[in-house]
């Protein structure tokens, strides 16, 4: 199977911002940790990030209409919490998309308990650091292989 | 590792009621598929369900006071949305908690997308069926071995 | 037909306390005013209360699982408001359940304005004291004939 | 005893609209059963249909001056969820009124959860199709003759 | 000065419905009463009554159509918390309008603290009973001789 | 194709009243404006005013048993936004119907941008002064010919 | 009768601030406009002005105290809207107190259309300017000679 | 004097869980506390303590049948927020019921502010530590010796 | 006369995406209908579409700077409903702009039922499907020509 | 121990005003008992009131400058619910502050169920008339000598 | 030119009480300061400050009436978020008023992030310690010169 | 120092649109002036505008990595109130960033009041015209040196 990891805004900062909220694993490292997981299933994964909310559009609507992988990994970062062009991007598309946070999002600001995206993804994994992308794989491939 | 597997109100029913929300697989079923996880990797597991709010309660105390396992999975069912006291005795535990869903609660009713327990959980992962439970002990795993 | 009337949380004090609202008429005799009614018209009701909200779900679960009535009678008392738990366990069997409430609740206190078990009942019949439990056979009567 | 059953806007097309949700029962067809019903018990029943909210509210006015009912049914449609015109003439006239709906207006629309008359209606039936009419008379006739 | 004195929903029965509130002067009473006192100041007063919203909202119409008078009071009852209708119908006409009540509505339900009418009034009178009306007399035609 | 026309609360004194709001057209301008733009292309249009709610559901009941037009031009005026008792009697017809206003409602008073109407309505115009009608009969009568 | 008239906070600067709203009247002014028509009618009137909440209770409580008048006219300025102070201050004494303002408070800004002391007043009174003043003493006379 | 002291949910772990809230006394050091207060006073406490809320509805109804006790110290732990059960069970015995808090709920998590049984209790001691109950033991005997 | 047709997020999918609720016409088809509808009145039509916000202000910008059109008919997709730099945008340029919508917003999700846009435009024109944007060049084109 | 007892406004009337809510015995009476409770525990009392919000934030600068008292006990009345001077002055001085209420604030007006200062209070006791200061001081007292 | 800085309730204890915050320069080391600043520009300032309302709303007033100052900063503190009173006055008066913070107000608790002042005011400055009292006469010096 | 001026969305238009509320000055001619006020005290300013959200972020991101700044000046137009995206930037980057506005957005659309980067800038300032940048640049400024 191949996945899609996308990361939203800021995301490229991880590792070098509040560390004692995501860890000091950059998201190179996080990458690199997902690939090997991957590796060990047979599976494989692409990544992409970007600041910017269209481009993540742009690659979500690529994704569907290339058909370029099985299923999607969104750490949307901030646009998480009110990005409804992403909200629509992810309910035009077939692929299915797993919600993705590195921190426990509802132990935090009041803000970030309300996410405008999980309604049309698949499912949702939060708090479990950079495992949450693994956790998030892990649902999402049985869900595929069903 | 040793994982406590508690399901709250309503979950013995699952694969006896609203099957295209919950499927068909019996809680047994689910059980049986964690067991088999937890035992390719040398962990195991322990299930309890219960209707009543106390008994649930009674038991996560129980795993605290007498150390029974490494971290436990809690699928509180309708407790989710309001039981502060099931909130409460997860934070008076030393024992970290995930906090799962087998559907996707954020695409149902509106009362399903406010849960008072995700605060004071390790993580939270919903919507993958019973892969949910799956993908938690990955996260769960993870963060314990860290 | 066979009716299952479920009694919850304080209405075992019915004829006991706050009379001004409730009347002096005890359980007891509600339920034998009922069994009289049912017997009327050839049918027959058997009766449960319980203070602990999980046993309530217990009593709904077993009635689902057993087949043993056609129709239910559902006073909740104050779970009427809050209990999500009981709201589920209606919605996951099929009997069809009418909500019942010797007083107008809707001409009482704010919090008992709201009740989140209606949605899944099919119908709900307050304010006639205690012929609101003869109403509701009725109605449910009724519609389990069409 | 005298009834007066009032159906207020929309009513009129029971039985040609949204049979869905109201059946195929016209008003003619539920008012005739009302009459069957109440005279099985030496009952009477008088009825009265309009689209225009002022007119119900002389119906309710001339009942309460001119003493032609002992207790009125009242389904006033979509008035139910903003007409205090009509509350207030509930609350000025001293004969007692049931409030009643066809459908389950709680598993509807969120503004049809709202009733601005239940305060001060007698109780309120709802849910069971055209029974709901004969389920508000046996709780009112029970009422009236205590 | 010529007042137009228009009277809405359920007013025809004050002095006859809850009297603990409206008091037990007539409507007839009241408007006599209003006569008397304007026949001393050398002006006059109509008075009108419709407990249907459009027929008020006609006789606004009219006075401002033919110049009817110099001033109105009105007192919309129930209307006064829901009917936007008549607030446009106000805001159309250049005849200045006082929303007058006998009782206090600020004492009474939430759902009287709210007028949609107020706003686009002159003033407002509410709480004096039957003097009310008076009040609104004194203010609107000091206000209309500046 | 038939049009009807129907202009709801307070607009009989278009082009009379706050002309900054609504221009100095009056109704009778507009509706000749409608027409002039039906026959061009080969339509027709039937125009009816009322004040009373009650009445506009009356002739909205009227066209869908008589059949007397293909589509349904409403400007409810205030109605728009409290009667349930239209959305209704919308919801029961089987003909389209646009709703319109002459001007931008949310650019007004915050109580004019919640219409209660326009979930059950085809589509909405607003805005363009008595363009608004014209432009509604385009959208409406291309939906219409699909 | 004896008249007390209480103003509060910034009406000092009444004729002097905000002309627009408030007129060019100053305080004296008014009061003179005030004590001639109690002249006429065998009254008279004691004025009292203070930008300090608690003297305003202060004065509150020294007519109730020492009896020294039948009637208050209280224009509380801006504490209108939140000084729970002066509410329970109106509540705790027995003599009868009529709410003025100036302005129509209905048409300026949201803050200003709550009062926090209407419900503990006798009665209302805003929009006629000064004349609000005296059309508040002939609603409290009438009351107070019942 | 008798005093009923009643502990909920996870009030067992007093002293073993959030000590930085709680304080290190156990449940049983508080309790012996308080027997040595009364003891002084000529007085004797009961001592109950559960995690099942209808556990709790019985001890009260227990106490209100059997008269057990002249006064009820309760202390509801999470259920204060949310059971509108224990509310009822309250308002139907006649013992005067004082609600008791350990840590001053007001100085933490939001829903901690607002509690459903408060309204019905005839006081509330909250932030004294193991003191709020001894306070509320004085409160409530002067109030019973009145 | 000159239009600028501007498309904003997810719309250069329609015709590709949740084709229940779009249709199959692609954008492309769209385009080419309003450029056939402009021809027809001698107008013409410049098409503009991104999934970026910023490019979308900038577009605005760009022909209000160049004066590169007489109207603009803008559908912002998602946008709608959150992006008050759109809404800036649109009050920053001299050029009327129609809001344009293919579906009935106000029959779909309830965050799209607020626009934050609607607010600074001409008007605004939704559920006519592709007839959307020739139902509001019609009502712009006869603004503009006033 | 030193304590200073604060009351605010209105409380000069106690004893007074409403006696069916906060009974007969004056503020006088009450800081009587209060004294003589502290002298039997070798405790002093001081006493001040005043109904002006600021001169009670002197007072209480003042304790805190001159170090007057241990602890400080205050019934604000009515500031309790919107005095944020009251809020800031008690979190800035280092004396444990006890919030009391003769009566039971949350069986009151919905406006006395939110306290401002609650937060910054050690403590709170309401609802046991003038045993609630001797609850206080017992609150504080132990609090004070741990 | 000269201005008038105007320090509300608690700020006395600037420099004495929660120095986390406030830091630990006292009110005179902050008046100091201004003075010194305005000294630098041939400017002057004049100090005043007080724990009551009233007292604030008089030296506005003064200021206004005898034209003691060009501008003024007033750092209402804890009144900001509730003082109507202080809002009219600033609305009452023609010399431009600049709200001023020592503390960031929107980092700290949700009730200082609303302003009731603000929108009457030239402009506002906060977080810069005392250094937002120089940064404001900044402000208002180029202003007042234009 | 060194300071970094960030201008977001639409003001690049400043001084070409809405001149009421913005003035004439150019975006351009506010800079020039900043430079010019820097270079008074030796200080620099580079300037940046991006009507992209997702540049803005880079923009910030970029500051932090190559530590280009002493402190950062953010006007992020309308991005102020909706861009959680810019609030993370904000609060991963170690600069301290002062939120400027021209106008005084408290005193504009209800929209405007609420920002949601407040809580993580150093401070704020808003209404003194292009004067905010240069009140900014002082507050800021004292803040570094301290």
């Amino acid at each position: 199977m191949k996945f899609l990891v996308i990361n939203g805004v800021n995301l490229n900062l991880t590792g070098k911002r509040e560390k004692g909220v995501y860890g000091t694993a950059t998201l190179a490292d996080i990458n690199a940790k997902i690939s090997a997981f991957c590796a060990q299933n047979g599976d494989s994964a692409e990544f992409y990030q970007s600041n910017i909310e269209g481009e993540l559009v742009n690659k979500l609507h690529e994704a569907f209409l290339n058909k370029t992988c099985d299923g999607i990994l969104l750490n949307a970062g901030a646009f998480t919490h009110y990005s409804y062009a992403l909200r629509d991007a992810i309910a035009s598309i077939d692929i299915p998309v797993a919600e993705v946070h590195i921190s426990n999002v509802h132990a935090r600001d009041e803000f970030r308990h309300k996410s405008v995206i999980s309604q049309v993804c698949k499912g949702v994994v939060c708090g479990f650091g950079s495992a949450s992308y693994i956790a998030a794989i892990v649902g999402l491939k049985e869900t595929l292989t069903k």
